[in-house]
């Protein structure tokens, strides 16, 4: 659990922290980014966890979100950890850009050779989680979870399979059906096996909103009507909006005309999530 | 003057653009961002020029600046071109950070083999200039300019030495007086020739500001004061701000306490450059 300070920046009267560890439940050396606002100096602080999509390390969020400035103005904590294991060097996981190194796809792997490593739901809603509330002057148990594209389904899932452990949830232009689109399949075959002898849909927003049993949670989601994801239905938005209705799930989804996949979009309505889950988090 | 356009992304209500064309005083095909803000549907508005410092490429600026955010709550048009020209292949200039390729300096050079190319003075006051009125929906005249680092040394001497073409102008970290700092001699001796045989003179923001005769600007500095360069003497604030006293120039230095060199530096406070060029662009 010792960690080691990678880069500390100042940036909106606050600290742009990198940090790496060694992670027990993925094997091998992690980084997180980690921004505390200037009021952490006085108090506690909540914190909202944040779930890159592919390809991304946790770099890109850092630079490109714009977040800080509105951390700083809300003064809470935010964590951004990796989107996989790293040079655990098993053949093949750097062969795509859409799976292994980079698409972690925030499940546990359950298959040989990724399940020793490729751990990263246990790994962002346990370890992690534990790491921040040993490490940093946090409000224990005060804390939401957002991500993007990939890991917007990482941030539905992780709320979903654990009520009452996020405050609040939201995500931008998320996977919202794994299990019906390619990269979902691609993803969950190789890490999960077949989906005939393997639980796919215990990874699945859209499957999990049918037995959610836990206290009432506001699923916001945003979309880019422009995204070339969206289009190819990698993403599948609507699919999660009509079992929500079916089951009663409180849902708002934000259509952004013109917008597409990228950073630029979600720096535009990132101000707007924040503002969400700082209601919860009060 | 035919622009290309590379790259279109809807952000904050306007649209960040990419184009390429082939520049006359370069000699070579050059790529600037553009971005345009949502005001730009019902009226001419004014410009503000960024340039870049060294390594970048007109992309580091629009992707973590922030900038697009208040070029939409001020309507105002952000250009920024590139920091060098590009391929032009002389010998030596992919083999320093710091000369050649991503380096160009705002200079227009004299000596062999950089004179046919290396003249990026002439184009960010002329040029780039004729292309932004021609092809875009501006105020023709009514311009700032700003950069950071090697490009705020450049936004620093171009509105030096063409009084009242720039109606403002702001530097975030700049290279303040590039005669006296190891990286300001190397750029020179390369682009200019030896001190003692060329007009170094004519390029040094700080040696500018006793001939300057024109209308009254203000010179609006930035500095971080855990910017590593600062320490290593690359920038020299002082300097220009002591000429400045001597020659009743006015002059803003604005220390940051604990920041740094870093984009995450330049977007905690380019708001207040933006609304520092407003005063003067309305």
């Amino acid at each position: 659990m010792d960690l080691v300070e990678v880069s500390r920046t100042k940036t909106f009267g606050g600290f742009q922290r990198v940090y790496s560890h060694v992670s027990k439940v993925l094997g091998c050396s992690m980084r997180f980014g980690v921004y505390s606002p200037p009021q952490i100096e006085n108090k506690k602080l909540p914190v909202i966890y944040w779930l890159s999509g592919l390809t991304c390390t946790e770099a890109n969020f850092i630079e490109k979100s714009g977040i800080q400035r509105y951390a700083a103005e809300h003064g809470v904590i935010i964590v951004n950890p990796d989107t996989s294991p790293r040079n655990v060097n098993i053949p093949g996981d750097r062969e795509n850009w859409d799976f292994g190194e980079g698409a972690g796809f925030y499940v546990d792997a359950e298959t040989e050779p990724w399940k020793n490593n490729y751990n990263m739901y246990s790994y962002v809603t346990k370890e992690l989680i534990e790491i921040v509330n040993t490490n940093f002057s946090v409000l224990e148990g005060c804390q939401s979870i957002m991500g993007h594209s990939m890991g917007g389904h990482g941030a539905l899932i992780c709320a979903l399979k654990n009520p009452g452990l996020y405050k609040s949830v939201s995500a931008f232009a998320p996977i919202c059906n794994p299990i019906n689109c390619p990269w979902g399949k691609k993803a969950f075959l190789g890490y999960l096996g077949p989906q005939e002898t393997s639980n796919w849909t215990d990874w699945d927003a859209t499957e999990l909103v049918k037995n959610y049993n836990g206290p009432p949670i506001v699923l916001l989601i945003d979309q880019g009507t422009e995204d070339k994801f969206y289009k190819e239905c990698q993403l599948l938005p609507e699919n999660l909006i009509e079992k929500c209705k079916i089951w009663k799930m409180p849902v708002i989804l934000n259509r952004r005309d013109g917008y597409d996949h990228s950073y630029f979009y979600i720096a535009s309505f990132i101000e707007e999530h924040i503002k969400h889950h700082m209601q919860y988090l009060h």
